[in-house]
C-alpha cells in the first residue's frame, strides 16, 4: 500500500487528547521538533494510537506553506 | 505576527522548482527529514525562496494526518 | 517573517468560543462579511485571541474554491 | 443547493491566468481586499470563469488560519 | 450556484454526530461505500443535515490522494 | 501501514494527465461515480499511476463537506 501523500515525518507519539469527536495526538521528531495533528477520536481508536507508539505525521505537499524570517 | 498554525518545521531549502503558476519546494530537517511544499510560484518569487536558505514548514494540525505500522 | 500562504484577511474578531479540543473565531472584515475559523482551543489560548482584537484570517490559495451565480 | 462551508467572500474576479492543469484565479472584495485562489483549468472553463464577473471565494472553516500581530 | 469544487459523491446520509463545535457525518453512496464528513455543528443545524437526507459529499482535488496497492 | 484518514473510496483509474510538476488523476467507482484528484507529477511517477489500475482516493474528514438540495 502506497499513498500519494509527500510528507511521512516519522517520530514518537508524546500526548494523546480525545475530546468528544475529536483528538490531538502530538508527535516527536528525531531532532526534538513536534507535530500535532487534529484527528477523529474515531481513528485514535481505530488505530490503537498511544503515547510512546512510533508513528509518522503525514501531510499532502499541498497542504504546506513556507515561512522565512 | 503569529499564526494559529501549530506546526513550524524547521529547515533549509535544499530544491526550488518552478513551473507556471506553481513551485515544488523541498526543505530538510536538521535530522535529514525531507519535507516538500507545493506553493504559488508568486510566493517562491515574492519571499525569495532559494536553495540554502534557513526556513520553516508551515502545516495547520487539521491537515496532518497519522499512520501506524 | 513572513508566510507563503496568499490570502490576509484584515478584521476585528466578533466571536470566539471554545469547546474542549477546538474553537471557532468569527473575524467581521471592513466591509461587514464574516470570516469563520475552526482553529484549536491550544493556539486561542496560545495567541491571547478575544472579542475585539484586530487580526488577520490567513487561508492558502490551495483550500480556495469560486462559486459563480 | 446549500454548501456547509462556513466562509463565502463576494467580490469581483480582477485577474485569471490558466496554466496548464491549474488556474490562479484573483477575487476583489467590497472594502479593496483580494483573495486568490488556486482552482483546476477545467473548472475555470466549467464556470466560465472571467475577468468582471462577480463571484464568490467559499473556504472550508478549518482551512482558515488565525494570525495576531 | 455553481462550484469549483470538482468532487461531488452522491449519498443518502447514515449518521450524523454533534459534539460541543464539531459534527460528524457519515454518507453512504449507492455502491454501499461510506464517506465521513467533519463539519460544523453550526452547518449541521443550518443545513437541516438528518439521517435519511439525499445529500452530497463534496471535495476539492487538491485535497484528495491516490492510494495504490 | 494504516493512516487515520477516514475516506478510501476504491475505483479504476480512467484518465491521468500530467503537466509539469502537478498531474490530474480521474478515479471511477464501482456505481459510475467520478473523483478527480490534483497530486505531484512525482507522485504518479513514483506509484506507477496509469489507466486501467486499481486504486482508492483517499481524503481525510475535515477535508469533506456537505451539500444538500
Amino acid at each position: 500500500m502506497t499513498l500519494s501523500a509527500r510528507n511521512r515525518i516519522a517520530g514518537t507519539v508524546t500526548s494523546v487528547q480525545t475530546d468528544g469527536l475529536m483528538a490531538e495526538v502530538v508527535v516527536e521528531t528525531g531532532d526534538g521538533q513536534e507535530v500535532t495533528a487534529i484527528i477523529t477520536a474515531n481513528s485514535v481508536e481505530r488505530l490503537g494510537i498511544a503515547v510512546g507508539e512510533e508513528v509518522s505525521a503525514v501531510v499532502k505537499a499541498t497542504e504546506v506553506m513556507i515561512e522565512t524570517e
